[in-house]
Parts: C-alpha cells; sequence; structure tokens
C-alpha cells in the first residue's frame, strides 16, 4: 500500500503543481505515493455553494464554515486509511523533522488548507485536528506550506532518494546546521577548497566537518545550539557572555 | 516597476506552479509581480552539460559547481534591477515575517534553488548569498521553500489582498499567534460560537481575542512568548517554573 496523501483546499488545481516534476512526480507516477486533492467547495450545501462567513465578532477576512469542512474531512477519511488529519496555519506546532520522520513512516496524511481567512475554531477541535506551522511568517493560504510538508515526507520514502537523503537527514537529526560543501574547480577565482578536504584523511575531514556545523549553528542558531548544550546557553545568557563555544 | 522574481533552478517548469493560481496567479498576469525562471543548466560549460560535481572530501550526494553556479547569478542579475540574492537552505537564517515585510517592500528578489545536493560555499561567499531557511525540516529541493517565500511576499505587495492581509499581518507582527476563529451556524454539532462574540460589544471582544491570543501563545510556543515576556521566561526556566501567565 502506497502513502497516501489527501489534500481538502479550495484550489485543487494548484496539485500537485511542483511534486509533479523531479522525482517526487517520479515516485507519484510509480506509485510510491498517490495524492487526491478535494475541493472543499464541493460541500457546501447551499445554491451560491458558499464555503464560508463572515466571522463572529466581526472583523475582516472570511472564516470557513464547520459543517462545510467537517463534510470535506469525512469524504477524507473514507477515501483512504485511517491517517493523522492535519491542518496547516500559523497558529500551529512548528513542523520538525521528527514530525516529518514519523508522517513518512505512517501511511500517510489528510492535509486542509485554509486559504485568506480562518477555519471555525469547532471542526478544528470535533475532528481533533493536528494544527502545523511551517514557520512564522503568514501565507496567503495553507497549500503552499502543504507542499512543503508532502516534499519533506515524499523525500523519506523507500526509494525515492536513496543514500543522500539518508546523509543529510542524519546531519540533520543531530540537532546541527549542515557543514560547508565544496567540489572541482578545486581553485576558483583564487578561492581555494580548504586543504583538508583534499587530504585524503578521513578522520581529518569528518573532525573538519564537525567542527564546521558546530560554528555554524552556533553563529546562526543560538536556539539550536542551546538545545544541545542547555547549561552552558544557559550559564551565557545569565552573565551576558555568549554561550561557550 | 513591478515586483520581480527570478528564480536560479535545475526544475524551471515547476514554476510558477502554486503561484499561478488563485490572487498571486491573478497578480501575475495583472503584472504587479514579473517572474523569471532560469535553469542553471543553461550555463553548464561541458559538453555533458553537467552542473555538479562530487563533494570534495566525499561523502554521499553531489555539489552545485561554483562557476556554473556564479554564471547564472551574473545572468540573473543581468535580468532585471538591483535586487537581494538569496540562496534557500535549511543551513541559513529562519525566515521571518519581517524579512517577508522587507523583501515585498524592496524591488524583488533573486532565489538559488539546490537539489538534492550542496551548493559549493565559495560561490555563496563570493556573490555575498543570504542563506535563507524557511524551517527546521529538509526538503528535497530548494524550489518548494523558494514558493513558500515568494507567496508571503507577494500577499503583501499593494492591491493583492487588501484589508485581510492587514489584519493577519497586524496579528502576526504584535509576536502573538492569532486568536480562534469562529462563524456560523452559531450553534453547531452541540458546539456553541463563544457568547461574547455574539455580545455586541466591541471592547469586550478585543479583550476576549487578545486574551486567547495569548493563552494560544503561551501554550504552544513558548519561544516566541518568551520573546515577549524575557525577564518571566528568565525567571521561570531558571527556578523550573513555568513561564509567568
Amino acid at each position: 500500500m502506497s502513502w497516501q496523501a489527501t489534500i481538502l483546499t479550495l484550489f485543487p488545481e494548484m496539485f500537485p503543481g511542483p511534486l509533479g516534476h523531479s522525482l517526487a512526480g517520479r515516485a507519484l507516477r510509480d506509485g510510491v505515493w498517490g495524492l487526491e486533492a478535494i475541493d472543499i467547495r464541493g460541500f457546501a450545501t447551499d445554491r451560491h455553494r458558499s464555503v464560508d462567513d463572515t466571522p463572529c465578532g466581526g472583523g475582516a477576512g472570511m472564516v470557513l464554515r464547520p459543517d462545510v469542512v467537517d463534510a470535506a474531512i469525512g469524504a477524507a477519511l473514507a477515501a483512504g486509511p485511517a491517517r493523522p488529519a492535519l491542518v496547516m496555519t500559523p497558529r500551529g506546532v512548528p513542523l520538525s523533522q521528527t514530525r516529518v520522520r514519523a508522517l513518512a513512516e505512517g501511511p500517510g496524511a489528510i492535509l486542509l488548507c485554509g486559504r485568506f481567512e480562518g477555519i471555525d475554531q469547532r471542526v478544528i477541535e470535533a475532528r481533533g485536528l493536528e494544527e502545523i506551522s511551517i514557520g512564522d511568517y503568514v501565507l496567503s493560504g495553507g497549500e503552499p506550506a502543504a507542499m512543503v510538508l508532502l516534499d519533506a515526507c515524499i523525500r523519506l520514502l523507500p526509494g525515492v532518494m536513496g543514500a543522500a537523503a539518508s546523509a543529510e537527514e542524519e546531519s540533520f537529526s543531530q540537532g546541527l546546521l549542515e557543514y560547508p560543501h565544496y567540489t572541482r574547480p578545486t581553485e576558483w577565482q583564487g578561492r581555494a577548497v580548504p586543504p583538508v578536504l583534499l587530504s585524503g584523511h578521513h578522520a581529518e575531514i569528518a573532525r573538519w566537518r564537525r567542527a564546521e556545523a558546530e560554528r555554524i549553528t552556533r553563529e546562526r542558531r543560538p536556539d539550536l545550539w542551546a538545545k544541545l548544550h542547555p547549561d552552558a546557553a544557559g550559564a551565557g545568557a545569565m552573565d551576558g557572555r555568549p554561550a561557550a563555544a
């Protein structure tokens, strides 16, 4: 049984979009994963096919109706195996590689995408939807976020990427940013590849890469570094010194 | 002069993808923004049109060559006004709504997308590329990340979304997650809209929404809450109590 993605959206024509190309597209054609994009508008019950209404309490924008969304989720659940149901929203829990890995190991996912508007909170609670955010910025809708989540999952499915995926995965799961990469030409515009990488000494290369990954993580992501070294970071924050190297 | 996006990618056929639909697609057709996707492979110089090579020091995956990427960036810079040049990578600085707003107010952006591989660090340094990450997960390439960044910028361009965008924007820029939304029917499956939202008392509604936004931010994103209340969070972390409410 392949990994099954069901998208609930007002713009089903956006899918598969970028996921129809490159490795994800080939895996889709090969049946490694399956995709169904369901139009939420198909579950409207009035003659205007309306899916949203003004927010209770006033304010700009519109809110997706709970009854319409509930019917769409019911259809998605009926269309495949039991799967986690997620809603893409900046109010959600930040997406992590750990969550991506768990989703990729499961049977698939149902992804609800709002668009220029909110979703009635009652259907999120009634269906126990998992609210997920891909980052601290605002999108025009959940669709680009759903594509990002799917792309992250699909590359981990068996046979999609192979060794290259495993290597990156391992680097990231250690909580460090990746070390810098170099390739030929070894001298370019007066800039040389770091000599250790051309030395052939595997242990020294591994040491250099680890040190670079740690340096870059400390410099760019003190938040990630603090998670790896909670004591050092705490001390640094308290007495005003930067976190210990 | 419209906002100009230039994408450097090995898969130009992925664009505009989802950005060709809905409001972003209409704005693209109306000339509010312009998009050019340039194939990096067009800048290969050997007869095999190779753009990458094995990593110096060994390891899985391939690395994009500095000379090929440099030529592609040169072509992108020549194709439009002077603009920030960004590379989408999980090693980058996390994308924030502040950075999105600044990019949207500028003339556009050049976005370099790697794919299943790294990019030679020397061209990143030589061109002063800004390394940006959309979140702590690994994608198959920079393209879905570039689409997310563009979507976030485009919705802020004049005339694209209007009042709804401003409202969301304001909520997010206060550093809080959004309060929950409700619409009709006011009673659904035994679940009622919170009565205050139907009261007509604007001040009480505003107070309720603010309190809900604060509650949700504390519960889901202690990291964001700590930024708003550094003293309370620091004290809580030191003596083991949760951050003060």
